[in-house]
Parts: C-alpha cells; structure tokens; sequence
C-alpha cells in the first residue's frame, strides 16, 4: 500500500502501481534469499502472493482519498508488516545455518529493503535512512529474536513477545518522534 | 542503443555508455536469471553478446545526431527487441517448470526491467511506469504466448503470432498515444 | 568511508551511514557473487568484515571534519582499495572458469559497483561515469593482470606489478585531471 501511494505521487500509471507494490512487499524477501542463495525464491512457489499484492496495490488507488482519515490503521499495519517481515527474514537464515550477524541482516534486509527499493525507483531518497526510526525497529526486533532464541524459550513465544516490543517499539517512535542523530557533511572537494 | 542515449543526456563519458549500453541490453536478462536461479547467467557464457553491446552502445554516440531521422526504425526495433526479450524470458522460465504467472513475471523482467535499472542510473524516474504502453505490450505478449501453447499450436507459429501481435500492439500504442490511465496522489502526511 | 560522507551530504541518520557505508564496500562483491553464482557469499562467512565495515563508517562521522586535510591520504587508500577489489574479482571469477570478458567485468563489478549503488541509494548519477578516470583504472588492472597470467608470470609478482601500475595511473589521473571525453546528447524525442 506504501507502495502504491508512493507511485501516485509520481503520477505512475496503473501498470507502475502494481510493480512498486509488488516491489515494495515482495523485493526485500526477494534481495533476502537472492543474497543467502535461498533458491527457489519464496514468491515463485506461491503464486498467490503474487496477485494479493498487485490486488492490494491497485485496491489503494481506489481508496487513497479516504487514507487520510486511517493514517493510524495504516501505520499499525505497516508496523505489523515490519515485524513480521524481521522475523521472516531471521527464520529463513538461521534454517541455513548461517552465522548471528548475517541472521540479522536477513532479517532487516527482508524488514526494510522492499521499502528502500521503491524509493530508488521513485527516484527519491530512502526514507527509511532519514527518518523516524524505522530501521531501528527492525534491528532491534531481530536482536531481541536472536537474545531469547539464545535463552532457549519457547518459539511461539518469542514470535509474541517480539511483535508486542517492536510494535510498541514503533508506535513510540511515531508518537513521540523519535529520531537517530543525523551526520550532516556539506563539504564538498571538487 | 536507448542507454547510451540516456548516457548522452547526463554528460556520461564513453565508459559510462558502455556500461549503461550493457546494463539496458543485458540488465534484464541478468535479473531474470538471478531471481530464477537460472545458474550461469547467459552472457557470462556468451563473451560475444557482451562485445556486441558495448559495440552497439559505443557506436550510437557516432550516429546520434542522425538518429533523429531514423526514429521510426528506431522505434520499430526497439518494439521487436521488446517482444523478442519477453518471450525469450517465457522460454527460460518454463524450461525451469515455474507456474505460469512466473512464467509471465519472468518475460516481464526480461522484457523491462533493462530499462527500468537504465533509468534508476541516470536518476530518474522509469520512463515504463509513466508513458505510452510499454510494460502493457510485454504482458499482453507474455500472456498470449502462454495461452496460445495451452491451445497446443506449433511453437513456431506461436513465435509468429506473437511477434505480429506485440509489434502491431505497440505500434498503434505509440501512433495514437495510447496510454493507461495514472493515479495521482499529493497528499504528504508529514 | 565515501559511503559514509556521501550519506552526510544527504543528512542522514547514523543508521542510514551504517546501511551506506556497508552497501559501497561490500555491495560489489555481493553483486559480483550473485551474478556469478558463487555462494555462499563472502561477507556472510566472514561476519568480522560486516562489523569492521560498519565501525569504520560511524568512525568516519567522527574524523569527518578534519578529512579535508587529509584528502591526499583518503584517495590514496581508495585507490589502494579499487585495485584490491578489482583484483580480488577477477580471482573469483577464474576460479570459477569463466572466459576471460567475464573475469574482467567480475573485476570491475567488484571495484566500481559498490560506488555506483551508494549513488544510487543516495539519489545521484554515478560519479564513476562522469568523473575522472575510475572505471578505467579498474579496467587498466583487470587487463593487465589478465595479460601478465597469460605471460606465466609468478602469481605475487603480478599482484605486485598490477598494485603498482593501477595505483601509479589512479594517482597521475587524479594529478592531471584526465578525463574521458564525455557524450552530450541533449534532443528529446517527445
């Protein structure tokens, strides 16, 4: 649904609004296995995934005028899908046994990487290295996963206690906007 | 020939239109193979094909000025490069016994996505998304050549059909400006 | 350390810094293994390099403000680090037996592709394509190492002449500001 939105702000047309959706929900978990040499990739195998997402992606521009009034729904969602997207991604590591620190990048590659794909093909800067903290939820959520998953607990309940701290997580941020430092350099050596 | 001409219109120098010559001819056919696995990628093993781009690419920057006055052929090559593209990704995909929604993702990919990465590195927005139909001719040849051969016609015949159809198809779409309807969404939430 | 300075001038976060500097060091290599299909890839069994990488782009914001005074020494180590990678490319790749194109892109792809990405990501035409010679340089050291293998030359001997040549042609461009001629195409079509 990001996705689509963004596309409308660059006046794309129906056929653009389905591939950035398609990119923003399914090419993190894409870059993921293409990465980790998870073959054959996720979406191929599942075809249904395929049509939710341009369905959701076109569905959007029908209801884009009243998104406005669910911008809170909206993000919720979005923060879920966040989580959801970490815990995927770190699962799909540790099943091929690689080491903690590549488990966490899966993870954040799958949380994050469909978001920074759409804003390079919308031609802007990733927003997700700008603002709120977004990536940072990723992180942490895939910190926490590795943590608990160490201290031998219970696998569905590490999958609950992980979307509790990284929703709340976020919603705080939103809130309260939260923000990491930013490193500004305007020197230029030319 | 359509990359080192978006080379040209960002000052590149005459290595980066061979690079972008590379990348919009043999772009697409690299990603498809990588998202399918489709392990060695074709030009690693077909050294010419590389050869041949770079030529091709190196050799618009000499005839540029006078490609004005070919845009017609221009144009009609690049629409036979498009449906060529589209069904040789159909091709590999079911070679590969991937479901057919795949199949027609996979002749998309091989068919735009050259041009989508052309346009990501001379920073702007993927011309596919906003204009005449272009992506549209790719689906809809995809589509046919799948439909056709659940009819079990000859695979020649399916080739001819094809190449006919998607050519006329985006013809016509450049002649009277055919276009898919945009979505244009401003609101900022911010 | 480009990465890093290239995402201050975007006024990024510490965690966009983090994504960037990671992405420019050891996005060409990824992009080379992907493309080759040499898994698993290198930075995911050697996590020491991921964390090394990160620290030395968060080091960087610190030190930022007194690089201007250090730009000989800065350019000299990323000319050091071009022909490194580049080298390290074309190894992979004929370890793998690709024909030798092929063993010369997976050097160039090593030592510019993760420049061109950090531009990309930080929303800007790559520089390698308009700039002084870089892409060349990697060029230069990918042919001549080719070149000398086939002379039967010893294997640290090559290393050592192409660090020296690749270093001593990086060095003498950047002095006298060689440059590709460029190509400006400025009609439109439309």
């Amino acid at each position: 649904m990001s996705g689509a939105l963004a596309a409308g702000r660059r006046d794309m047309d129906f056929f653009g609004v389905a591939v950035i959706a398609f990119v923003t929900a399914l090419g993190g978990g894409t870059i993921r296995d293409v990465v980790l040499g998870n073959y054959p990739i996720g979406w191929t195998q599942h075809p249904e995934y395929v049509y939710l997402v341009i369905l959701a992606g076109l569905a959007t521009t029908l209801i884009a005028r009243f998104m406005h009034h669910m911008k809170r729904v909206f993000l919720m969602l979005d923060a879920l899908g966040l989580v959801a997207f970490s815990l995927i991604g770190c699962n799909v590591a540790l099943q091929l046994d690689y080491p903690p620190v590549v488990v966490i990048m899966a993870g954040m590659l799958t949380g994050i990487s469909g978001g920074v794909l759409r804003d390079v093909l919308c031609n802007q800067v990733p927003v997700v290295f700008c603002r709120e903290l977004y990536a940072s939820v990723s992180l942490f959520v895939c910190v926490l996963f590795l943590v608990l998953r160490g201290l031998d607990w219970d696998s569905d309940l590490i999958t609950l206690v992980c979307f509790g701290a990284g929703f709340a997580f976020r919603m705080l941020a939103l809130r309260f906007a939260w923000k990491l430092p930013t490193f500004s350099y305007q020197q230029r050596w030319d």
